[in-house]
């Protein structure tokens, strides 16, 4: 079997995510990492981390440590560490595009993110609201957004609304897609065959049997008993504030939540180190990292390259399953 | 000085509220502990799980292991383990509402209650929303309600509202009280001069610059803004997923939440076992346990006893603090 061989997007070049993947590089790994990036971006991050850097074909594996293999997406300035230039917005883009085109035409088995500086974007004159909906929109595919660590997996029924908007967005198709997603992802990408899944309500208490909110009674339930009778195993609807207790959460698989707030404190309290962020759904493995720019670290060589090699880590690990999984 | 007499209050009779007094009456203890219950309640649940119990005058100290002091409120009838009996609700309630007439009095300097069973003092016949509500409504104050371990401090704006309500119920008036309320609480409760607060925003990303709501530029920033001015130390708002990293925790006091499943998950993750509810605003402290009546494992005696032992000793701190500090 060829080894895995993952596209890798630094993200914006004047955060952390350069020197990040340089990290990366040095990684011992048994997969194929191949950088869309502005090679002198790379260099530099390199040389102000002093770590050695070696840019090889694309079309090499690249195994060795201090080894990426790059296609070259030239940046149109080179921005001062720390200061996002809009005019490179469009090289940002285009190295995710063509990453994940790579990834369509299955020319790499997954693609691994670093993070994007939405405001960059949007001033540089791209309407961009995050990598997870350009990507989705680029597949044509209904998306999930997962953050998962070593202790919890976390999907969200909604993302990034306002909260008052948030309870009329949880309709029976918005959950029932989410879980279908969900459970299928848990079975392909995890390798769980009877993925067993947490559900929580909208409402404090899960609504306590329609005292503090109609939701669950109306809309939650009735999608989760329509999905067990096509032979789901879904627990719920459960009160958020102990649906995590670590003696609970060591019965499932992953736990949805209804909205951004509700699901992700826990997960990130417990480990946002090695947190990452995946995007279900699409033709591929999609894992990014779960944090920022850090725009006032970058170049310091002290940001933590946790959260990258775990997303990397979890790229391949989810590639090699795919492969042995029938789909 | 005379030693800290604290209020008993076990709440369900038939729940593990009995026996998990009985257990406290073992631990040592500097304060007097004065319960308000039926004697022959108290004494079956120490039968059933295989403990001494001595009951003496509610006059005496009782600083003896196994010994209580006793306020007699007799039960109607005996109900089993397990099985709340609606015809007992009077009296759940009498003795939560003397135990608090004696701390108005000043004959107690705090009140530990155990877990109510809401539905059957409902279907009693009295109207009940909570022990929080009910204690507020007799001593007349505006209270907040915290839940606290080792870990966090976490204060809510809104409590037990329907998600869709939430938004709506995050006034000025509303934030500035739960404010006042927690800065107080934090110097004169926990004897801390100059509390730190953090204070959530109400949107994931607290609304990223309006982008995502806009109840953190419109209500919560000119209401941070007028305490601050007052001298009040508040940092916020925050993000709700990133404010709980533990690195960032550690520099807090206390997490102000605008509502519940945004404020509970991380703190009971974090140590369920060792959390209480504190009613913050009273005349008086009153820390409660973090959990239910837990039924199923009534008279059994292996209910978890730490959250009502983190709840004695809790009160009995406060009350030893705020007899040190001017009021």
């Amino acid at each position: 079997m060829t080894p895995v061989r993952l596209a890798l997007v630094p993200g914006e070049p004047a955060g952390i995510g350069p020197e990040l993947c340089v990290r990366l590089a040095h990684q011992p790994r048994d997969h194929s990492l191949v950088v869309f990036a502005d090679p002198l971006q790379l260099q530099r991050a390199a040389d102000a981390i002093g770590q050695p850097l070696r840019l090889v074909d694309a079309d090499t594996p690249a195994l060795r440590p201090g080894e990426l293999a790059l296609v070259e997406i030239p940046n149109a300035v080179a921005p001062p560490f720390g200061q996002p230039d809009p005019r490179n917005a469009p090289a940002v883009i285009r190295a995710l595009q063509e990453a994940a085109q790579g990834c369509l035409d299955g020319r790499f088995d997954g693609i691994v993110t670093g993070p994007v500086h939405k405001a960059a974007i949007n001033e540089g004159g791209i309407a961009y609201s995050g990598t997870t909906e350009l990507l989705a929109e680029q597949a044509g595919a209904d998306v999930v957004m997962m953050l998962a660590n070593d202790v919890v997996r976390v999907a969200l029924v909604t993302t990034h609304l306002p909260l008052r908007a948030v309870a009329d967005a949880i309709t029976p198709d918005a959950l029932a897609r989410t879980l279908h997603i969900t459970h299928e992802a848990l079975r392909r990408d995890f390798g769980i065959p009877a993925p067993v899944i947490a559900v929580l309500g909208l409402n404090p208490h899960a609504g306590e049997a329609g005292h503090l909110g109609r939701e669950e009674l109306d809309v939650i339930e009735p999608v989760l008993a329509a999905l067990r009778a096509q032979g789901m195993t879904l627990v719920g609807p459960l009160p958020a504030d102990t649906a995590f207790l670590p003696a609970k959460l060591r019965g499932f698989d992953a736990v949805v939540a209804m909205y951004h707030d509700q699901g992700l404190p826990v997960l990130k309290f417990s480990g946002f180190e090695r947190a990452v962020n995946l995007t279900l759904g699409l033709p591929y493995p999609r894992v990014a990292v779960d944090h920022g720019t850090a725009l006032e670290l970058a170049g310091k060589g002290t940001a933590d390259p946790s959260s990258l090699f775990a997303a990397a880590d979890t790229c391949a690990r989810i590639a090699r399953i795919r492969r042995t999984l029938p789909a």
